[in-house]
């Protein structure tokens, strides 16, 4: 290794990040050393850092929690983990409380997300347990040309989308409505139309639009250049044309924000899903009832299920989801810069920070 | 017959309901002519009445969704329903279009609602479709010692949060909170704790606590006597108590109202589901992240299937459910009094009119 083990560390909402040298190695017998290859930079990150959302783990914290490498060091029991190229879950539930052994992992109470409840992927090296963890065939990897810092991604971006897809059962010949196709919301809309959805993307972003029609929708919709009253019937019109149906919309809410939110609520139709996907904490104000009266559901996501993680791994490489062109790589050393440029929303990608 | 064949008519939002005869025995190849035992007066009449909701079929337009009655007379294609005993399904869906055929008849776009797409139960006979009508067997009937008009309320305020318990899936162990424990809220508890629920029963009215807490709700609280951020600590405190989760509760929201539909939603925990049972035109102001945030669902429920009439029905004759203590009849031709009464909440039971 070239350089010392380092990981940059949070001190408070908006100070500057800042370098520490630490020891990795340290694993416990059901735990690994990943050494990092890459950890994409999210939402909920920016959300801890220029919002205050507190972190479970008391600052200084590192942030990250999107993250690919290679296990450089294990725990006794987690032997066969070795020198394996691998994904680290967002979220490593317990994997043995109650709410797991009944098949809830992402309502474990004691689950483990990087960068919120343990260090996390900004660094050259991590420790976190080895059970969850999501093993990437070299061999494919090399085949498919993707860059493992590129798979980071699938840590968070495209593993709860996809959770939220097969949650809401997405099928041959669901319309699907995904608003906002930013750094999530444009995987939902592809792993939707690689289940069989037709897929209309809603976002106010005309950059964002044009690259998800370029990877999967069929129908993009600047929410800035028509009001919230007029998108219900395009989408209608849409549906029409291609002869899809007028009930059962399936709309996966990924903006994050209360218009974005209220807006999805308003598609709402008979027997209709609706996935919240995004996070924001303000309130939203929406008629409940159409709920009752649409016979509808809405539905929450959090994070993935690492039983779901190779499945979601196999679109990517095989190439039904593409994350290459919807992410750009910088310098982990220039952290700071690129969570400014992220909180600003001057990046068109998602970042993903490579140890340098 | 002692007189001739009557219903009552709605000509206009508030205007006196007024009778008017009519000749019920007209039925077409696949319909019925049912001799009414008795109609519940439901909410959602009030809502037409007096709030102005509009009804599908115009003015004038007989109310009335919740019938039981016998069959006196059938098309040729539903001779076999001759003389049956009945419960009238409150959503008839066609059962041959597309979403029936899929297995979802609550969001059929030809379902017939008594009393909304056709003149409804508030009269001496309907004439409805024979398909999705539910028999009732007479000699168990006469064995439980149930009347007749009393199954009238399991055409909606029975079977419309059974079917929400059953789509929420309640099981032994569960935790239930029930919010509103009127009209279908009363049954809601006393179904859910039949199939295994825990329920606990939220109300401003002592009455409607006091009754349930004698027919399966173990805690009964007053949300007038406590601010609604207690509301959740003391239902963890009995959770604990009882050795039950403080995770996945179920909430039947069923109060309809903005009020009660903040609190259910307030109430949400990591893997809750909220059942929208109620209904107002109010929005509410929510914090729809929460559902994210907890890994929980919001799930809409609009009327029941009629497949699942039987085991409903089952619930009432085998006495898992009490109908005649929640109940109070009253003669046909009150109808305009017990409108008012049942507008203003000087009713303690939900009204049942009987044609005299």
């Amino acid at each position: 290794m070239p350089h010392a083990p380092l990981r940059w560390m949070m001190t408070g909402k908006g100070e500057p990040l800042t370098p520490a040298e630490f020891n990795p190695f340290v694993a416990k017998a059901d735990e690994v050393v990943v050494e990092i290859a890459g950890c994409g930079v999210c939402h909920t990150d920016l959300g801890y850092y220029y919002d205050g959302v507190r972190t479970n783990h008391a600052l200084p914290l590192t942030l990250g929690h999107e993250i690919s490498g290679r296990v450089v060091d294990t725990g006794s029991d987690a032997f066969y983990w070795a020198d394996k190229t691998v994904i680290v879950p967002a979220v490593i539930p317990c994997g043995t409380c109650d709410v797991c052994r009944r098949g809830k992992p992402t309502i474990c109470p004691n689950q483990k997300m990087p960068g919120n409840d343990i260090h996390g992927g900004f660094a050259t090296h991590i420790v976190v347990p080895a059970h969850g963890l999501c093993a990437v065939d070299e061999a494919r990897l090399q085949h498919s040309g993707i860059d493992l810092a590129d798979l980071s991604v699938i840590a968070d971006a495209v593993t709860t989308p996809y959770q939220a897809v097969i949650q809401a059962g997405v099928q041959k010949g669901d319309l699907v409505v995904v608003n906002g196709v930013g750094g999530v919301g444009g995987y939902a809309a592809q792993i939707a139309r690689a289940l069989g959805g037709t897929v209309v993307a809603v976002d106010v972003n005309q950059d964002k639009l044009d690259a998800i029609a370029a990877n999967g929708a069929e129908l993009a919709l600047n929410a800035r250049d028509m009001s919230p009253r007029d998108l219900k019937p395009a989408i209608k019109d849409f549906a029409k044309k291609r002869g899809l149906r007028q009930t059962e919309w399936i709309i996966f809410e990924c903006s994050g924000s209360r218009a974005g939110q209220e807006t999805a609520f308003s598609l709402i139709n008979h027997g209709a899903t609706l996935c919240v996907v995004g996070f924001t904490m303000d309130k939203v104000e929406v008629r409940l009832s159409n709920l009752m009266a649409y016979h509808a559901r809405a539905i929450g996501n959090w994070g993935c299920a690492p039983e779901y993680y190779p499945a979601a791994l196999d679109l990517v490489l095989d190439g039904h989801v593409k994350v290459a062109s919807f992410v750009e790589k910088h310098p982990l050393s220039d952290i700071n810069q690129v969570f400014e440029a992220a909180h600003h929303g001057a990046l068109k990608r998602r970042a993903v920070l490579v140890p340098n």
